[in-house]
């Protein structure tokens, strides 16, 4: 499934704490080949320092550990958590509906094989990376993406901001988040907020039309390879409960899903029957399985909802029409919103962070930054301090579609309404008007709302509107979000983000295409269309020739008199 | 090769001139289906206007008109000129290259057959559409453009700004330029200005390592096809007159070259024997084929070129290093800037527009805004006047590799420097670490630089730094790049621009799947994705199911009281 020499010239290697020395953070390293250069007709060669890569892809990319979908990835942080001696092993799961899908014999050959029993908060004990950031504890998880966030910087004596102490201080102030659900321990920590690297999230999984377990295990492992920095599994089909088994067991990145669809499908899709009671079960549900963030459409309240009249396309948000029509069905307030305490008492015993969805999101050009989608806004940032009360880390969703003009707007709103918790945008689509490219439409304003400070982008594949993206499709969403993403830590000023962009120009100037191609988000697209075409001597490219080949002029001009 | 039914549900339209009721300018009108709901129980129909699409694929896409490749276009702007009275029809080819060729019996299996002689201002007369505009003179080539930017304006009755003597009084200030070569009548008038709908160019050509001319006349004929605005032929390769002259008879869009090139295939690419007079030949040979523009790297000089040893990437544009190489050889001041009023009155006699080209414009992040580069644009901003005293239309060419925070810098020293002239900008690329994907490293700095003021973008392909691009690659560049006008049009308010993705977002919003299809950018792809999943009904699309469709549900929600 993985392809591990997919990264040519690349090592799996592992940086060690200081704080906690056990901790091995994984990154890859890209060697790079010396510059040769000819000096009085003897060639010189100068070495070149090796640029270390952010990786998601876990231990499936380390040739050292043999990979087994069906034992699962193995338990990085157990032991972190159980040495915090504030949870315990329960002997059983406490949803009704686990408990019901473990006890169905006739779900045995889907079943992965390898539960454990889930851990929880002990009785009267607060568990999660906020709750300790706020009492001024570092956390292995905190030093842990420190040293990610920090990738080349070490070697390269560059000074960043970026430690196990900033890290906590972040995450106190509610401006970033740590999504590391103690049931979920294979996921390697990550940090989501606009002072650290731009994240991305990928998408995947079924719908009732669609394909099965094993596809959906083999889209999200290949998006983890790719760079995928979380993964949403939004699957509305059948064998939800079992396919998401076998996704977190193999998922070296957090994962997210958005628990109204599952609830959903325990009432057959007829929104009326749903409950508060099927809702809340669904939550510990997941919670013990290992999700570690939610989004919950609690800001969609009835008297907002009536503003939708006034749009273009009305509601787009799944969860956010679900939740409008129960309103109106029942002629109640929104569950979710009234029961929002709760839900975070829940969100809190297992540290799964609340993703607060946008509900009334633009579904087009025409109806971006109306009224309907920031009065919203503004009940998510009620929504952040209620959870924060209960040490729940909390991220907010944006839109969506909204012209380049409007994007700005978008993110100071977001920062003030819901003070500074991390956003966490879908795009935004920056015209309406081509299907097929809503990558590229989407990848234009996720760069620029991820350098005015938005922290994860929800990818947009080409599919988009249209269908399920198969692999291919996630492999090219993915590329245009790490695209949008590294774009915006340039503009941004991330400590280190140039590295990889000076280390590869550097390569392309001298002609070493090998390293070129290595040092890229994508080595085995690049040579192919490299190879596409006969390249007579290493030197040009077929896109100018010998005689046209301004780089291989340049370099003759190096040590002219001008 | 042009697949007449590639925009279903299309209809070529022509709107007549008020000034000039024999003008009939082309666009696209896509017609809707009618809007249905249930009212009582009973299907109510509203009908939605018809959408018209800026149309770059000429008589190509003309079902009365059958088009000949043999032939070449019909030559629809020969009477305008010849009515102005102020050009001649000269008895033969004046430049000695090109007489060369025609005498040449062997390539009369290449050769286009029917060549007209050429024609040039009579003696004493200016004839450009800048010096028409200074005169507060309106040509036919005014009113046509300023009705085709306005496609959706009238029948929706928005008020534009776009008027005949608005276009004038844009050229007469130099903020605009009609490329309009009178020895390219087939050429349909178009305008570049940051106060029009921001335009892009798509470049084709051969090198020595690839493709022959029937091939590069198909990339054009499908460059103009998809929505190409310019079109500039980067040939290197052989038979490059020939291949031109097929080129430019054949496409209805303006047509671009850097004169260098072929100067420089003239003495088998040896930079050292390149002479001003040479180059002087070839831009003779090239106006009188029907060029519209030419980049000229006249702002290249040797003071400057000294600054380059401080860069990473050195030089990266091919005219820019070749006149670099040139200056070093010969110890003497670059001959395009030293001779650029001569260049400007040969291009006077043509109406050939001047496209300034930057020489040395960054090739990486690193590089990105150094002192080379602006000082660069200073000279180009000289060369700019320069050109406008010679009533010569001139566009600024710009960068290249720019990290998005620097990229506002480009536009607003742009302005300055060169007195509002049109800035013409390749990308700008916000990241170099993508290669395989820089049309859309590039779109994203394409879609802001054009945002804040840029008039036309000059595509990019997947196959950037890679290779030549093949018939997808030039597709896929020109929709990503389409993209990024488009937003940028919608970012910049110009009248009318949301109309499509209005009519688009509602026909989404209302199922009416063939109209979202074909009111979009690629029709077919989208379709093409859409089939690849089943869908059971034609309500919704896999990628939600039937239970999950949100657009669905908002709809079921719009009349019930909330």
């Amino acid at each position: 499934m993985i392809i591990k020499d997919a990264y040519p010239g690349s090592e799996k290697v592992y940086l060690n704490g200081e704080l906690f020395p056990y901790l091995r953070v994984g990154m890859r390293q890209v060697k790079l080949t010396d510059t040769a250069k000819k000096v009085d007709g003897k060639l010189h060669f100068t070495k070149n320092a090796p640029v270390y890569v952010y990786d998601t892809s876990g231990a499936f990319t380390d040739p050292n550990i043999e990979c087994d979908l069906k034992l699962g990835l193995p338990r990085l942080r157990e032991s972190w958590i159980v040495e915090r001696a504030d949870v315990e092993q329960l002997s059983h799961i406490t949803s009704d509906y686990g408990r019901e899908r473990a006890a169905d014999k006739s779900l045995d050959h889907l079943r992965f094989e390898h539960i454990c029993n889930p851990y929880r908060a002990k009785a009267g004990k607060e568990i999660t990376q906020l709750y300790y950031a706020r009492q001024g504890v570092i956390t292995p998880e905190m030093e842990y993406v420190s040293i990610r966030e920090n990738m080349n910087n070490a070697q390269l004596g560059i000074q960043s901001h970026i430690t196990p102490e900033f890290v906590r201080s972040e995450i106190a102030a509610g401006r970033a988040v740590i999504p590391a659900n103690i049931n979920h321990p294979e996921a390697e920590p990550m940090i989501i907020g606009r002072n650290f690297l731009v994240k991305i999230n990928t998408n995947i999984g079924n719908s009732a039309l669609s394909s099965g377990i094993e596809e959906e295990v083999d889209k999200a492992v290949w998006s983890c390879h790719w760079g995928g920095d979380t993964l949403m599994d939004l699957s509305t089909g059948e064998n939800i409960h079992e396919t998401r088994e076998w996704i977190i067991r193999n998922c070296p990145v957090p994962v997210g899903t958005v628990p109204i669809y599952q609830a959903l499908e325990k009432v057959d899709g007829k929104v009326e029957d749903l409950t508060w009671e099927i809702y809340r079960d669904t939550l510990i549900e997941q919670c013990e399985q290992g999700v570690d963030y939610f989004t919950i459409h609690a800001g969609v309240t009835r008297e907002h909802a009536n503003l939708v009249k006034e749009r273009l396309t009305g509601i787009v948000s799944r969860g956010g029409s679900i939740m409008t029509k129960w309103c109106i069905m029942h002629q109640k307030e929104n569950f979710l919103y009234t029961h929002f305490d709760e839900i975070c008492q829940i969100l809190a015993a297992y540290d799964v962070a609340v993703s607060l969805g946008d509900g009334f999101r633009p579904g087009s050009i025409h109806d971006a930054n109306d009224r309907c989608q920031f009065l919203e806004l503004d009940v998510l940032g009620e929504l952040t301090q209620k959870a924060w009360s209960h040490n729940v880390q909390a991220i907010i969703e944006g839109p969506g579609h909204v012209p380049m003009h409007k994007i700005r707007e978008n993110m100071d709103r977001q920062l003030t309404s819901c003070f500074e918790a991390p956003f966490y945008t879908l795009g935004p689509l920056t015209t309406d008007i081509a299907p097929g490219y809503d990558h590229i439409t989407s990848g234009i304003g996720a760069a620029q709302i991820a350098w005015y400070g938005t922290a994860m982008l929800c990818y947009v594949t080409p599919k988009e509107h249209l269908g399920l993206p198969n692999r291919e499709d996630v492999r090219v969403g993915i590329m245009t979000y790490k695209i949008a993403a590294h774009a915006a830590d340039i503009a941004k000023g991330h400590p280190g983000a140039q590295v990889r962009d000076n280390a590869l120009s550097k390569a392309r100037f001298e002609f070493r295409w090998k390293d070129q191609f290595n040092l890229s988000l994508d080595p085995e697209r690049a040579l192919a269309y490299y190879k596409e075409n006969p390249h007579t001597e290493g030197e040009f490219c077929t896109m100018c020739g010998p005689n046209f080949c301004a780089m291989r002029l340049s370099q003759d001009l190096h040590d002219c008199a001008l």
